[in-house]
């Protein structure tokens, strides 16, 4: 196994570097800013979205800010329990984000977590999202409804 | 980036490997050999599965050998358009994977496609999966339904 620890400070470099990545996606959503959501992704990384379709190139910037104009106010994105496994100029995390805001739509408050798997690569000196897969899990009790009240 | 492709005969046979391991696993569902399954994954691999809770720590044998009863006949496990990315002693593969068959309380054929994201790590010679994401997105238009009828 060559996955480095945190001991090496190029490593904890890096892993905060990535984190970095991570959050600032997060501070993006509630300033609901899409351009700054886009520059976190590789044009061509591939996207697990919770709504389909299965699968999508990149992050859409209008589709994105249509997409925020759905939300009143700011739409907040948390993460927790996010783990970094970084092996050279590839890294893999996973962990759970809660996103939380009130649509347009519900008139209310709502807020529930998501899993998370995010594959960044190193690119120009930094880190770039190559791979996103958010999901929630849906019960098999016969209502096939999303897991919405699951805590991390 | 250090990403190799396939031109090296060392990178071609560890991507052979990794793909072989998924293969396993499918099989494995076709067999209902829960003991198989949970050989291909590290004892502290991090699942998200389709169903909750939001986490799983390794595959439960007992847990799958009681899913599997659920199953009339073979449960069928297929894969589609999978893109390993290997990196040294790591390497991430995502694509699809179609579910089929017949469960007991449905009383008719089941199949429908979803995202997987595969985490692999090097392991006594062969590849050991570390954490694996698989899901299903969901409509958005109020229904929240799973979108079981998306095809790759």
């Amino acid at each position: 196994m060559s996955t480095v620890t945190s001991i090496n400070p190029q490593t904890a470099k890096d892993e905060t570097a990535i984190r970095a990545v991570i959050e600032a996606v997060n501070q993006a959503h509630h300033d609901k800013d899409a351009t700054a959501i886009a520059a976190a992704y590789a044009s061509d990384a591939v996207v697990y979205d919770l709504a389909p379709p299965l699968s999508r190139q990149g992050i859409d910037v209008q589709a994105k800010k249509a997409w925020f104009e759905t939300w009143e106010g700011p739409v907040e994105r948390e993460s927790r329990d996010f783990e970094v496994t970084l092996n050279g100029d590839f890294a893999f995390c996973r962990g759970y984000l809660r996103l939380g805001g009130t649509p347009k739509t519900a008139g209310r408050r709502i807020s529930f977590w998501m899993r998370a798997t995010v594959c960044l690569r190193r690119h120009q000196g930094g880190w770039q999202i190559v791979h996103e897969h958010t999901s929630v899990p849906f019960y098999m009790d016969g209502s096939l409804r999303p897991a919405f009240d699951l805590q991390p």
